[in-house]
């Protein structure tokens, strides 16, 4: 009789009749004339029951060689079993060995150091947390995708491999046959503005490159980032973007994935609280408030990582950081028209201490403004020709942000480091596998 | 009185209604007394009028002040006009000039040669044609994460950033902190292959670099590639899939960009042509049709641009060409049990002479043969521990193909050569802007 296949996913709608399903062993369990095995598939977990005497004695006698690991094919009748994991069980009537696993496989119940799962990160993968992990990763991607699809937004591929814009550090360089030294990407941002004098509201989503001896648990030197970029949008629509963006991310992975957020052990309440709107607060305000709890921080600095950590602790929500002093923050940033001292920027902070993952500001868009604050940084004009065109023919307001999709992942699913937000993760001492 | 803001794509919703539109001029046109803007937005074209005994004097000589690519914001009455570009006209009653634009606006209505649009790749975006582009483009990516989403599929972001697999050509190198030389990736499939054994079905979609010294209409340094990788499946359901895929992508563009495609001039019947099943044609037959049809190709070669454009002549679907000789390919493919020297593999070959858009395979799943091929191409094991972990830990049928976007866009677009079908592109001599 050939095989009706079906995965753990599609199980529901096959309750009742006899089905093969194939994966790889998770758990053993046997009382010497009932064995249960729990498979997953990738889509999810099956709990397999064995009934010595109703099987042949070769089958139960293959429950024995299996292994963690192992490729099986299991072949029974599907049921609903509200108490297995995933929901369903098979009473199993054949049993195929796929692909043995020897007993020496690298990930086991016990706990391991980090770089260790780091060098089996191809094993590493198939445990349940970082199952749940992409998966959520997954479901925030596409909402973010299906967020600006329904939202008119264009999505735009800006390049990896870029010209000198000058000696700014932390890049990347390969050498780009006789065009000299190209080097990757940092942001898409610059031709994400081009794009959207081409096509009004677009975005970018893709990786981009920090040569950054960092070792904070917030830093990989390849990240993903989500890159909007809205023509005729200033800083507070831009802000009301980033919000309505988050809320609605937030509660795709509730509508979605709850069993993931279980597996987790994420506390689901603190992402029910993500609704807007979320606070603003100015960078001068927040000073102040960092000041009143003891930070030293004096005006005119960044915030670090504490004062973050601070500033958010009132809050269920993330908040907007706003108008930060130009000196600290990127050249294209538009000057604050009510306080030329500062920039219409944001910064976004996730709460519970996962700290930025927005970055965004309206850009400077008087042609003038903007080639002074090249020179002011000593940045090559030549470079900037097409930047500068952008302000030249048809200048117009836009503003933009980035948002970090390894952080987001991390807040989301409460994950202390982000390493474990990407499925081979890149840092400083990690280049493999 | 506060205004209110629309775009050109949101026009259907405020007919009759004032509102205003900014945008960007593209062309202009005066009787004298009557006088005609057609802006774009990003979003699609408005026909503005204006009536010189309607305005007052200060509006009505602005509009002599105009050029192409003024920014400008138009506020007046919408009303559907079936013969204006968009279907739309607004009776302007104010006209604003946000930003100038110089007459040297480097891109004319007259031919430009190729290096001088590419140098201005910045501007040339926003012409019709690109934006035509752009959208399609866009329309296909998410169409495509929609189909996988759809299917359970999870996406994957693999690295770009590899340690050495080996001496191969035509890789971008950078120098990685202590950890030696990193490479970009060709391809995220070995990864890819990794997180199906954690995940089942994945997809990859991502920029791949190729630092080959190729100068064709086909050929970037940096193109973004789709690449899932399926367990469980044989070569023929990875065909199956690949079918399903281009239906729908193609079927999604007919659906959604018919003002696109008419721009591009594309003959829609073509497209509509594509339906499956699409002809599986074993290498083997191939060349003897290709020899027949006076092709000097020899049983072992790869095929080359023309034989394909000769094979593809006779279908208006795509064509699989399958199981190609073992030395033409990658050692990853499996051996055909039915004639060992070749490999379970299939290239995609798109109607109309676009050529190749996917390759795909089986994966060799038998860890021995795996290895022995490994050491047939001289690689070195070591670095490919981590890949034959997947054959040793569960091994499990499994394939897996890459779809390449710039090449479906051309195909999809009837556009000769894909450095129109990217942003920004990258070849051998262009690395701006």
């Amino acid at each position: 009789m050939p095989k009706t296949y079906a995965t753990v996913a599609t199980l529901p709608k096959v309750v009742t009749q006899t089905v093969t399903v194939r994966g790889w062993v998770a758990h053993l369990r046997s009382s010497g004339k009932v064995a249960f095995i729990v498979m997953r598939d990738g889509t999810g977990l099956l709990q397999c029951v064995l009934v010595k005497n109703q099987l042949t004695p070769e089958v139960w006698e293959r429950f024995a060689t299996l292994t963690q690991e192992t490729s099986i094919a299991v072949t029974g009748e599907v049921r609903a079993e509200p108490r297995a994991p995933g929901g369903h069980e098979m009473g199993v009537t054949d049993l195929e060995v796929l692909g043995t696993s020897p007993h020496d496989y690298p990930i086991q119940p016990k706990e391991h150091g980090i770089d260790f799962l780091l060098d089996n990160r191809h094993l590493w993968l198939r445990s349940p947390r970082q199952v749940a992990l992409m998966r959520v990763r997954h479901e925030i991607e596409q909402s973010i995708h299906d967020f600006y699809y329904e939202r008119g937004f264009i999505h735009v591929d800006t390049p990896i491999l870029t010209a000198a814009i000058g000696e700014r550090s932390g890049l990347f360089s390969t050498e780009y046959f006789e065009e000299g030294t190209a080097y990757l990407a940092q942001t898409g941002q610059l031709y994400g503005e081009a794009a959207a004098a081409a096509l009004g509201c677009i975005y970018t989503f893709g990786p981009t490159f920090r040569a950054e001896k960092s070792k904070t648990r917030r830093h990989l030197t390849e990240f993903w980032m989500i890159e909007p970029e809205m023509a005729f949008y200033d800083t507070h629509a831009s802000m009301q973007l980033q919000e309505e963006m988050l809320v609605s991310i937030v509660g795709r992975v509730l509508e979605r994935r709850q069993a993931e957020l279980k597996e987790l052990e994420r506390d689901v309440s603190k992402l029910e609280a993500i609704q807007g709107p979320f606070p603003r607060i100015a960078y001068t305000d927040a000073v102040a408030t960092l000041q009143a709890k003891g930070s030293a921080i004096v005006w005119g600095d960044d915030l670090g990582a504490e004062d973050e950590t601070l500033l958010v602790a009132d809050y269920q929500t993330p908040i907007f950081v706003c108008n930060y002093p130009k000196q600290a923050k990127a050249f294209y940033m538009k000057e604050n028209p009510d306080d030329p001292r500062t920039v219409l920027c944001d910064d976004c902070l996730a709460p519970e201490g996962y700290g930025e993952i927005i970055g965004g500001s309206q850009r400077e868009d008087d042609h003038d403004k903007l080639l002074a604050r090249i020179h002011e940084e000593g940045l090559p004009v030549d470079a900037y020709g097409w930047y500068l065109d952008l302000r030249k023919y048809g200048t117009f307001v836009h503003s933009g942000f980035g948002l970090g999709l390894e952080r987001t992942v991390a807040w989301i699913t409460g994950t202390p480091h982000i390493r474990e937000c990407i499925a081979f993760p890149r840092m400083m001492h990690r280049l493999r596998p």
